[in-house]
């Protein structure tokens, strides 16, 4: 069965957005701070790493068969359009399906669960096959942490404090939750850190 | 002149101390994960810590003159007794000088200063010679960081997640604040990061 497993580029201070959703300039610097291309399929969010770090994002992005992503995220970007910009298929955790997006995109890979995350994560194990369930940071994520579903936390921990914003995770039901020690892969802009759950 | 820096152990979503001052054996289980033991002034806090860890804290031990600590630390840990663990001077920022404990304790290096985070630094340098300032994470912290007094920001960084509690500096007067990128050492219980403010 897949793994499942949350990721995001995180301050050092463990916010994934700043205030008012600011400060994504130095939370995802490090997609463009070297010069080794990874393909997206939107221009407008080229991917230009060092070495180090372009062999890291291709590992994760070759092993995410699909990405699990809630409401707020979806919003945000308008759901990328209709097309992520690594081109996976995405389930979104929602309280209401939006019919008239999915009129206007009616290629795109999306699929609505209004039944909760655990609900989500069965469908994007449908969808992934052998590969790995990618849960987006911040409420989903946590919600499912919560369930126990979670078995890895990839964490990309830039170099920045933002003082504020949207927590990795936020207040858990069952805190203190311990995680393994993590591998580490020092980047550019970044440090690498992924942990297993205990 | 003396270097001030930061340093303390924090959980991966950003915590010095989890909701109602817990989760202290997780954040310091890596003072207790090996066998090379470092001094202690207090038999009751044994530092026994593998290799790698017992380099790196030596090193933070031996380049610190002098601690800066906040009122909420001075409190929860009475002061050490009027000793510190690591037998360093300390400089206690507050608005009220403790008088009663002062006189219970005639033999603590102790300073207390009510003028702010600026006189205690400049005080804390003239204590620490050429070594270094070492400030405890939380208030002061931050208050010093906002003054542009930080000039490093040692983070250890525990495998566990808190929920909530006590931030790393919480709300930044002037965020974002960039860091340059880390030096790391991988440790048991702990990843080391060291940054330099920028």
């Amino acid at each position: 069965m897949s793994k499942v497993v949350t990721g995001a580029s995180m301050s050092l201070d463990g916010f994934i957005a700043g205030p008012g959703e600011t400060g994504f300039e130095h939370l995802f610097a490090w997609y463009q701070s070297g010069d080794v291309p990874i393909a997206s399929t939107h221009p407008e969010i080229p991917f230009n790493l060092t070495p180090s770090d372009a062999a890291y994002l291709q590992a994760w992005l070759d092993g995410v068969g699909v990405y699990i992503v809630g409401k707020r995220l979806f919003t945000l970007t308008d759901g990328w359009g209709g097309v992520h910009p690594a081109d996976k298929p995405i389930v979104v955790v929602t309280h209401t399906v939006p019919e008239q997006w999915i009129a206007e995109h009616p290629e795109a890979p999306f699929t609505f669960v209004t039944g909760g995350v655990k609900e989500a994560v069965d469908v994007a194990r449908g969808i992934a096959g052998e590969k790995m369930v990618g849960v987006s940071g911040g409420d989903v994520a946590r919600q499912c942490l919560d369930q126990g579903l979670i078995e890895e936390i990839w964490v990309d921990i830039v170099p920045v404090l933002l003082g504020g914003g949207v927590p990795l995770l936020g207040e858990l039901a069952d805190a203190p939750v311990l995680l393994e020690d993590p591998e580490i892969v020092a980047g550019t802009r970044v440090t690498h850190l992924k942990y297993r759950v205990r």
